[in-house]
Formats: C-alpha cells, structure tokens, sequence
C-alpha cells in the first residue's frame, strides 16, 4: 500500500512507535492493514511481531520511506497501518458526551483518563477533531484501542438515541458544586462537556442536572482535559477497577 | 535591552501574548523590565498598556524584530520582559512537591491547576525543567505569576526546612486508595509527586502518608498532570475558594 500523511477522508490510520501499535494489536488485530519496520527497529521487536503476526495474521514489511513521511518523532521504528473502523456506543452503560472538542491533544488525553475510569464509551458530537488523527492515537497512548467513539451531527441526534440517560453536563453557569452532588445509582449516565474555548451553551442548563466544578477565580476555568478527569475521577468514585 | 532566545541561564524570560503579560503585570509589576509591541498590535490594546504603564511604572517600546526571534505562534502582538525572580514558599500553607519534573507543557498545566484550586506554593526537585520558560509561562496562561516557585537541590533539602509537615508521596506502590483516606486538617501539608517516567523512588514509601490514585489496568498510569489535578481536587474538598 502506498503510505501519505494521514488525511482525515482516509479509510486507514497509523500507529506511530511501538506503545500505540502494540495496543492496536493486543485491541484490534482484525483493523491491521500492515505492520511497517525500518533499518532501525530492533531485533527483539521484530522478533515480537513475527509472534505476535502468527497469532494475529498480520503481515511485517520494512519500508523505511513510510518512517520518514509519517513520523516527525524520533523514537517512531513501528508504524501500524489499519483500516479505521465505525464504532458505536454501549447502550445502559455510562457515556462521556464532548461536544465540539477542537483540540487533538486533548482529546487524546480525555480518551486516556476516560479509559483509565473505565469509561470507554465517548459521544463526540461534530464539529470536532478526527480522533483517528495519528496524534490523537499517539497521545491516547493506545487507550483509543479501548474505547468506542461514536460521532453525532448534533447533540440532538445523540439525545434521541438515549433519552432515558441521566445527562449531567458541566458548565460553570450551574450553581450545583460537583462535591456536593451525588450521581444516580445508575450505568445509564452521561457526562457532557463544551468545546475548549466556548464550553456549553445556555440551552444545556435545561437538561439533566448541570454541575459546576469550583475553582479560585485566580483562573478563567480549568482546562477542558482535567475538568473531564475530575468528572471522571468522582463519578466513578464507588467502583471498583479492573 | 538586546533580545535574545530565552535561555536558562538569563537573568529574565519573556511573556509571549496578551493573556500571560496581563498577568504579568497585575501580579508582579516590580519584575518588569519592559513591554514590547509591534506593527500588529492592535489600538485598544496600546491604549490599555499606556494606561497601566503609568500606574505600574514600565517603558513600552516597538520592537518588530523581537517577535520574529521570540514567538513561533501566530497571534502573539504582545511581549512582556521581566526579570526572574527568586520566590519562596511559605511555611504553614499546603505545598505541591514536584520531584524532578522534565516535562514543560506538564508543569505549565500543573501550575494552573494548582493556583485553579488554591494551592500557590509549589516545590520544584532539581533535576527539573526551569519554570521561568516561556513555553511554561504559557502552558500555565500566567497563573505562574500567583504562585510560589522554589526550587532544592534535593529531597533531604526541602524535607529538612519543613520537618513538620504532613507528607503525601502519590505512587502506584502505596496501598491507600486516595478515596478513601482523609487528610489531616492543616495547612501543612505536602503534596509530592514524582517524575513523569519513573514516578517517585520506593524511598518514599517510608514518608509520611503514600498514597494511590486508583484507575483500570487498561492504562499503565494517568499522566502526572492529570494526577496532580485529582489529588489537589481531593485535597482541596472542604474548602471555599475566592
């Protein structure tokens, strides 16, 4: 296959460096187009593909070109190529709703932490970044591999999917503190966040039990990342992880 | 003065943009050596400067050339100059302890989130990145400029100074979950953290209180960032914030 940058009409992504592409094939081995190695790879790696491309039936191939048209990074001697799949969200189990997240990073990060609850199921409703953006993957550190992402044209389209959901959505407008609050006993729940910049819109006040996430007012708000860590960290503060 | 990229060893750093060098300027208008602007920046923005240089004392001065060296960011029409200066915690008040931090976007976000929740007095471990550079002032969008930022040559140093205290080592090691332990009532306590790869040595096992964040086997650890941030959430419960 001839390897491009990644572009976002793409029906395939990569896995750049050995941690992400070592998720993709523990998670998704059926989504593996190719495994790509150049002259730097280590043996010992090599030798863990060729097992793991037994069990997996995945091909290895060096192509020392791909590396230097797809990574940036030194440190990148694995490159995963796989077909992007559609994936859809558990129904009764809780949601993570971001809407509008703009930012590649950060939502890499968010996929990591929302893994790291075990809450692997994330509505993200359009405009949005493309979580399947080679950064995006990078900095999931694979988590993305965990989780499925469902995309929606609006929050409308997610809303009648799951209208029996308990929305919380987070907005420094609410006046209901997120320590004093306590989450329905339920898995049918869903946690909403706004875009970077513009958080959510006045509409959600009306929806569900909106919460607010105190802080100084030293600060203008919390990043959108550790606003959903948080979130994440006291919604699941009765369970138990496996 | 001569502009020059920052580095570690100068005697000031620079603001880059508006948001961090109105910072600046409310909170440590002593520090400023200068304000520079250029062809770009806008009318308003001359106007307010002039405004607040009369009250705080500074020359503002164009310098197109300046933006070139300095900023690789579009949207930066704003450079505040200041000197460095040494700051020291204070007794009596919770501190962070960062143990060898090495990552300069992790340190800004970990700033402002500490200065989010109150906690302004943070300890800083040598080795470790310099707080005073540009692309941390940014990350911390100029809540550096509320914060206490000491730096020791090592753990024993900074221990030595505050024997007191109630220490809290976070690590993956420790047996008690962060949810369900309390923490002392007192303003003096510390709050450590360890490196981003290598997280805290088991040396700090024997130290105080460890404690553990707990998350899904699925990630390896949250990131330290995002650690901080549920700790100083955690620790931070009971109180009001202004």
């Amino acid at each position: 296959m001839i390897i491009q940058k990644y572009k976002k009409d793409f029906v395939h992504s990569y896995t750049l460096g050995a941690v992400v592409t070592i998720e993709l094939i523990k998670n998704r081995p059926n989504s593996i187009i190719e495994i790509l190695i150049c002259d730097q790879t280590s043996e010992d790696i090599i030798n863990e593909l060729q097992y793991l491309s037994k069990k997996n039936h995945f091909e290895i191939r060096k192509n020392n070109k791909a590396f230097n048209i797809l990574s940036d990074k030194e440190n990148c001697y694995i490159i995963g190529v796989f077909k992007k799949t559609v994936m859809h969200l558990e129904d009764k189990k809780p949601h993570i709703c971001l809407v509008n997240p703009s930012n590649a990073g950060n939502l890499g990060t968010i996929i990591r932490s929302a893994v790291g609850f075990g809450i692997i199921n994330i509505a993200i409703i359009k405009p949005a970044v493309d979580c399947f953006d080679p950064k995006i993957i990078r900095a999931s550190m694979g988590a993305i591999f965990y989780a499925n992402i469902e995309y929606f044209e609006n929050f409308e389209e997610y809303y009648n999917i799951y209208p029996d959901y308990y929305y919380y959505p987070f907005m420094l407008k609410s006046s209901n503190d997120l320590r004093k609050i306590s989450f329905n006993n339920t898995n049918s729940s869903s946690l909403i966040f706004g875009n970077e910049q513009t958080g959510l819109s006045d509409s959600f006040l009306e929806i569900g039990l909106p919460i607010r996430i105190e802080h100084s007012k030293r600060i203008d708000s919390l990043n959108l990342a550790q606003a959903v860590n948080i979130a994440l960290y006291e919604f699941t503060k009765y369970q138990n992880f496996n």
